[in-house]
């Protein structure tokens, strides 16, 4: 029985060729800077993709949350990291991770390093977090008094470790001077390492976001890169230059519920809970909220008449057909949808169907 | 111990009296006006919240997807409707549910109401919905033929039966004319209805919208009403002025993990997987994707100078405080978020915590 027969109802297909092949490529491409990759596993949230990683040389992994973290614990990871600026709410999650499994976090401000300082139990390393300069979070460089507090609580701890400095250089995805942003958070991160490399000689420098990671080829000094997109690709990084259409390794299967040839339309069951609602702009000013790719027996292609999900509601997508998909489709049909934001819909979703019909595991998310 | 200390992550509180009391006024009135309500439960999701709804004399709801509909199928409802075109894929999973549960479907074209007559093994009653005159989904005045083609396929079969006509205006979102568009709707049910009812006697007509039913007092000849937000409502209702900012039900409670003074921000652990990224735009271009409360023992309540959620990521958001709050917070501490859009911010949390430290349950949704 091929997968498509498994379907009834909205279904996320992962192509685990294409994963893996993503995984290779990127792994490949540090491991030969001699560079330490440590993948931001928010896009997968997977435990056997994350087997998938390992076997390309991935030892550690990065968390969005102190849920996903608790997931990837114990599953043979080094270490593993929560790249948010620390919750201290959490601290009690945090021990009975720490007492089981590498962990690092992320500290941006000195109140968060006393709590951690006063409430752990067990070792947990942490990053200090630098503003890349878009105004999301991080210590800026004028925060010279509040980085010290944060290290003298941690110097003054048993538990509390101070591992190195962490960019996110998020406005990558602005897609603007992604090549000097890069340099920018780079360069950054040099100067911090220069001046505290005498007092922390082990102390390491992360830069992680896929844009960067996947069109650049030279990252200075930095010790690791923690891109997290590159697994599975989207449509946001095709328009970004990151990747091509064919190396998208996720889409979701959705049946066809009714077809309007007059208007050129294709209704879907597949909407806002499937796919969330991250949106491209088309040339022509209008919305795409994923594009139409054929689904076959152990793949999927990419048709040469481009069809889009022109709009969505909560269950709802509408396809603007083009006139070869119109000819050939049926009521009760099922097509593909390349995301626009593959880590949003894998999250909504919650689960991947394999090509060969297995069930692949994603950690429960917020839920 | 308060519900606040229980909260170490983001959550999604309800303030069941509030809930409690938009229930009771939408039923009072639909009821005074020799009507029906059959909320619309993709707001909810939940058979707590069901049970408080058939205090009120409420007997059955709408679901958005057969996963809901199993999930609410044996509460005690006299019927559940599935309110979206339906899938036939899903046929086997629909004779399930209707071999324990009264339930009815969507029709929008033959293909799907043939299938149905092939395939169904119990009685299901349908809905013909009706374009809206918004494009999304809907038999047209114009499709006559289509029509008759549903109709006669229900005619011959033991078990599709045709139950009457159902509108969604789902344009009164947009915020235009409301009176009028419903008053459409109206006009289109009574139309169809004085046509088909020699042939059906007991047939019925639906029509739902959250905007039109909480705003608009007369109904005219419609039977039933289906509105689904008005249980919890949210800011976009508020802006279509369907509810003022204290009738909304539940808010996501937050924790503090970084304060800016000098930018006036407040980072949050809250973002697009929690809220989802409905989002407003305020009257100065800037976009919010949800308003702060102040949390209490038994209650939230409305600050008098507002703060918002101007941007989020997918774990984060970024609140532009006012000096009120800036001058009182702390990291570590909880704020509640209103959410823009209600029903998509319930179904990425999965489960709410009453005011008094309960979970309510939510259905699983797409996962």
């Amino acid at each position: 029985m091929s997968y498509l027969e498994q379907i009834a109802s909205p279904t996320l297909l992962i192509d685990e060729k294409i994963t893996r092949a993503n995984l290779k490529k990127m792994a490949n491409k540090v491991q030969a800077l001699g560079k330490k990759l440590v993948p931001h596993w928010k896009t997968a949230q997977s435990r056997t993709i994350g087997n998938w990683a390992k076997e390309y040389g991935i030892q550690e992994v990065t968390a969005s949350s102190i849920s996903l973290a608790e997931y990837l614990c114990g599953q043979g990871w080094d270490s593993i990291h929560i790249a948010f600026p620390f919750n201290i709410r959490e601290i009690p999650r945090l021990n009975r991770i720490a007492a089981k499994q590498g962990i690092s976090v992320q500290v941006v401000n000195a109140a968060t390093a006393k709590a951690l300082a006063e409430g752990l139990t067990e070792k947990v390393e942490f990053f200090v977090e630098l503003d890349a300069g878009y105004g999301r979070t991080g210590i800026q460089e004028t925060q010279e008094a509040e980085l010290e507090a944060i290290l003298s609580q941690a110097d003054g701890s048993e538990f509390l470790k101070f591992k190195g400095f962490y960019i996110h250089p998020g406005h990558t995805y602005y897609g603007k001077d992604t090549g000097k942003i890069h340099l920018e958070s780079q360069e950054a991160l040099a100067k911090m390492k220069a001046k505290y490399l005498h007092r922390y000689p082990n102390l390491v420098t992360r830069l992680g976001d896929t844009p960067g990671c996947a069109v650049r080829s030279e990252f200075g000094e930095v010790d690791e890169l923690g891109p997290g997109n590159f697994v599975f690709f989207d449509l946001m990084q095709v328009q970004l230059g990151s990747c091509t259409k064919e190396d998208i390794a996720v889409c979701l299967a959705v049946p066809v519920v009714d077809i309007r040839k007059d208007r050129k339309e294709i209704l879907i069951h597949g909407g806002g809970v499937h796919l969330a609602k991250d949106v491209l702009i088309n040339e022509d000013g209008s919305k795409n909220f994923g594009e139409i790719v054929m689904l076959h027996e152990k793949s999927w292609s990419i048709p040469s008449h481009r069809s889009f999900v022109k709009s969505i509601s909560q269950e709802h997508g509408i396809v603007q057909a083009s006139d070869e998909l119109l000819a050939s489709v049926q009521v009760g049909d099922l097509l593909g949808i390349l995301p626009v934001h593959s880590c949003m819909t894998a999250d909504c979703m919650g689960s991947y169907l394999s090509l060969d019909g297995q069930v692949v595991d994603h950690a429960e998310g917020a839920r």
